[in-house]
């Protein structure tokens, strides 16, 4: 198994060139496969120069989504740009969770890892976590996080990913983001909007780290189509709501044809599910000889990681393949 | 007159609130009026990630574009990231060109202005240097640029903005870059092409040097609507050939309108003109409150950067508002 399968989910091109199908399901991110319907036919001007005004709405409307204050929300090009670029401004090192996001163990200069039981040995210092966590889908409750928060000590930053929450509103910190705390959190627009070519991600924290990303983004950091299906999306309430409840519907369906077939799934995010399978490589490479792209681990070579098929026919391929032992 | 308008261009939202004009003819940037045609029936597909093939696909079709080898070449979503993020990745200081582009004043910690006059005396330090230059239109020929990169002694780099290059081919030392030259050369898709809402530009330099910048930038840089219709343009040959020919014509028709009425025009780029009228400010003024958006400049009170008009109707409305002294 090529090394590309284990370093980020997506990659259908190589999919194709290695395994030779045409025909994938691609079951190997957790974008969401119901895409806020209304992308195509959103007016977009490519033409000028995006307004410092719709860069504000956008923001705006995003900070209403987040339950947090505008003044504290700061555009950028994905999510991965925001990680990337906010662990060079901090300039810090500290420790990620394992396992996790891989760019979390790049983004913090001589960061090391500790898992989620140790964390107290971590205390005093910056960490940076997802919650829900990917690929193992843990979600921390408030009052967890916030002792978390608490206990960064007199410098250490809490560098919060939320880039899947938005199925879990009651679980962000995002209104806790302020001047004064030594929080930093990380939305994704993509991933629950299933819109994840548009690149639009938000950097939630304290006003002069804000400042001093923008100044490294310049005026013009996101697409003009960014700022046009960004706003028009997140206030579309009525979708978020509803889709929420039918992620949830989906996972739960998912979980179990998956348990029916004696995988233990983990996990509470409905954008992907993760699966202990004994040999993760075997099962991905006996899928992929089947059209479909799951993703595996290297460091953790008995799990698979599946996004949710999105349809009855993806679902049913999806049962046939895994089914299917010839 | 607000700072806003000395900033940069656009701002059309700030120009409406501020002048209580509706219908704004914007000539405050030197974005080509006439976009590419085909952006809005380019195929986009929002929903996944951009593939890492599709990404080098743009970089390919730009590498031709440009005339330069497609290793040498990183995407970055817009010029202005790729000119603050090298700024940053350098860590060096040096000089640059006054006048110039404003981020080019900010790029480098520390860096200095120097005249095109006085250039001899930043011999061996590192130079930040637009060609054609922003706003004045200097065009500088292959020999002197290639004679000011070997003036940047033992550890000097060129940083060359080009962003305004496409309408000059034979002025370009995009096909200099390697890996053992000190030069790096930014280039913009959304000027020439008139689509500068895409955010979309290149920086093309060693091979060391671009692997530390999408280390910062991550595995998806720029939008799927980015790479594909970024990919169309570039191979749109005959468009482009036309398009250069076009915008000296209607270059050439707004210089001999300015000249009738006694305004000196400056510089060779078509995108934009600078005009020497003695009062920039006042003639700003005066062409906002006919809702004529304009570029003037602070440390320069007596120039004013005028973009094409880009259509008939148009240059009449502007020429009127010239004429219109009431």
């Amino acid at each position: 198994m090529p090394n590309r399968w284990t370093w980020h989910g997506g990659g259908l091109s190589a999919a194709r060139a290695h395994f030779g199908q045409e025909d994938w399901l691609d079951l190997s991110t957790g974008i969401n496969p119901h895409a806020w319907p209304h992308a195509a036919v959103t007016p977009v001007d490519w033409r000028g120069l995006p307004d410092e005004q719709a860069l504000r709405e956008v923001e705006q409307a995003a900070a209403t989504h987040f339950g947090c204050d505008p003044d504290h929300v700061c555009a950028v090009p994905g999510t991965e740009v925001g990680l990337r670029l906010t662990g060079a401004l901090r300039n810090d090192t500290g420790r990620h969770l394992n396992p996790t996001y891989r760019t979390h163990t790049e983004m913090l200069v001589g960061s090391s890892p500790i898992t989620f039981d140790a964390l107290a040995q971590a205390d005093g210092e910056s960490l940076i976590l997802a919650n829900p966590n990917n690929p193992d889908g843990r979600l921390l409750d408030r009052a967890t996080l916030l002792g978390i928060l608490a206990r960064r000590g007199r410098s250490g930053w809490l560098l919060l990913d939320e880039a899947f929450a938005d199925a879990h509103p009651g679980h962000t910190l995002a209104d806790m983001v302020e001047d004064d705390h030594r929080l930093v959190v990380f939305r994704s627009f993509g991933k629950f909007f299933g819109l994840a070519g548009l690149r639009l991600g938000f950097v939630l924290g304290p006003r002069d780290l804000l400042a001093r990303l923008r100044a490294t983004l310049g005026a013009w950091p996101v697409s003009a189509a960014a700022i046009a299906i960004g706003t028009a999306a997140y206030r579309d309430s009525g979708w978020i709501v509803a889709m929420r409840e039918r992620l949830r519907a989906e996972a739960a369906e998912l979980d179990a044809h998956l348990g029916a077939r004696g995988y233990a799934v983990t996990g509470a995010c409905p954008l992907f599910r993760l699966i202990e399978c004994g040999d993760g490589s075997a099962l991905f490479e006996r899928l992929a000889r089947r059209g479909i792209l799951t993703r595996p681990f290297e460091q953790h070579p008995g799990w698979l990681r599946l996004g949710l098929p999105g349809s009855r026919e993806a679902l049913a391929r999806f049962i046939a393949a895994l089914d299917d032992h010839g």
